[in-house]
């Protein structure tokens, strides 16, 4: 095999009350990417369509993740790497870690798969990392593990695979506006609430139970988040409206994805998660605010081979 | 039935990472109490061994709690209680939510089950309330309830059954000092890092993930606090030395048992128990302060009729 193409997927960190732990993976929007062997070392972008984004390869995420992967594998040959483009940067679900995550996973198909998931994950956490500027796999691990990840820790990086109840289902809506993550995190506090902090992380641990035990109403109960939203929910037109509205119309929670603007809700079934969409549209429709939906099933399988 | 007698077991609250939240049940030490039905209505001490505690029924935390049940249920009959109480007050095993558990089960067994589980942790925090001044249910759940319980919220009160690894022991040292519960939280910081805190929330869903998944490795690499342990844990004389022989003995995690002076770990296997109790003995022979200590398997059934 010379040449490989997939599908890397979006994906939603933080899932309300998992601040920079929890995430899940998104079906149907996605970049895809095309990586062949090269008989030139290293790494080159050939080709970047969809969005404006650095073609040099130790600028671009895709570049520097698969450049880490090189350092340590020493393959006899290089890689050509085309990203074709679909999610916007800064929209909130997952840009960059796509195209980080999605060059290692295919470089390691090509090598006849070296390296396991968590290890890819930490390649791809050095491409993150020049986009974010601090390590992060909240995003990746969930595109490269598929389903709902538990980052434990990033140092010893250990990713933990949760499981997915059969019928939920996400909506995103992407207000096209820009937050940067950078942005978001400034507007984060340095200390919070013990009091705070525990009855986040009761839901944390609610919310892993739930996966486990396929409790929709419990998992809706979990999808609280009472330290990170309400200040970075200031930063997104009309999300209290849209927040409201959704969990009024039976979603079983609404939150910021990543550092926003999207905003996702989780459903049970997919005729609850088209209402919700519905829902969502209503409100901006009115805003004037240029705006993406999507439904997307919780997608098990993470970056494919297509 | 006219009267009953229970067993009212120990329980370890917090569990390191899970401050306020978490907590398991222990076997071989705790209370008894038999409780028999009255002509006279409401609820009356009739005698107390072991410790020396107030008989007057609206000072004692079983009568407090025994009376927010019959307050709720209004049978045309009283209740007569007498409390064995083995579980020294003040040792953080759990001791004054044993006697409000234990009386308000007991009542529960003779007015036929009115009440489910979470109503009787309901009534008996109202008798814990008297001793600890808040409303806490962490050492309740896992004498109502058995096994690992995690408290999702106080008000509504919902406690979640986590699964328990059937090999799974715990070690208890109690060295005879007094901690109060009042002491104990006076230490603690009202605000914490965020940082911090989303380490302690990964690790609380990641000893969630362990007991679904039955992993005593990542039970192991879950039971930190970066929290409330460097805080409590000065209150505990040759704490840091019993937390490292004891996990370097291959405990599987040291931890304070609820607000100390008694100290947990968790063991895989009785050996293992055995062996890490022997640890702590060893270290606390040669200090002077008198101790007692248990090796106890995780009590999947919680408070039982004997």
């Amino acid at each position: 095999m010379n040449e490989i193409r997939i599908f890397s997927p979006a994906t939603v960190a933080n899932v309300s009350c998992g601040f920079d732990v929890l995430g899940f993976c998104l079906d149907g929007i996605g970049d895809e990417m095309v990586v062949r062997i090269s008989k030139n070392k290293g790494v080159k972008i050939s080709k970047i369509e969809g969005y404006d984004l650095p073609i040099e390869a130790h600028l671009n995420v895709a570049g520097v993740s698969a450049q880490a992967l090189i350092d340590d594998a020493k393959p006899d040959v290089g890689f050509e790497i085309e990203i074709y483009k679909k999610i916007k940067p800064g929209s909130g679900i997952g840009s960059s870690s796509a195209s980080a995550a999605g060059s290692v996973v295919a470089i390691n198909e090509l090598l006849g798969r070296p390296y396991n998931k968590t290890q890819l994950t930490y390649f791809a956490m050095m491409g993150e990392a020049m986009a974010s500027k601090s390590y992060h796999a909240d995003n990746l691990a969930p595109g490269i593990f598929g389903g709902f990840t538990l980052v434990k820790s990033v140092e010893p990086l250990e990713i933990l695979e949760l499981p997915t109840p059969h019928n939920l289902y996400a909506v995103i809506i992407h207000p096209q506006i820009e937050i940067k993550t950078s942005e978001a995190r400034a507007l984060l506090p340095q200390k919070v609430n013990l009091k705070d902090a525990t009855v986040q992380w009761a839901n944390v641990g609610s919310l892993v139970h739930a996966l486990h035990t396929n409790d929709y109403g419990l998992l809706s109960r979990s999808l609280n988040d009472i330290i990170v939203e309400p200040h970075r929910s200031k930063l997104i037109p009309f999300f209290d409206e849209i927040k409201q509205q959704t969990v009024k119309n039976g979603a079983l929670g609404t939150g910021i994805s990543g550092s926003g603007p999207s905003i996702f809700s989780l459903c049970e079934g997919l005729e609850s998660a088209t209402n919700i969409e519905k829902t969502m549209r209503d409100i901006y429709k009115t805003t004037g605010i240029t705006f993406e939906t999507y439904v997307s099933k919780i997608n098990e399988d993470g970056i494919k081979v297509i």
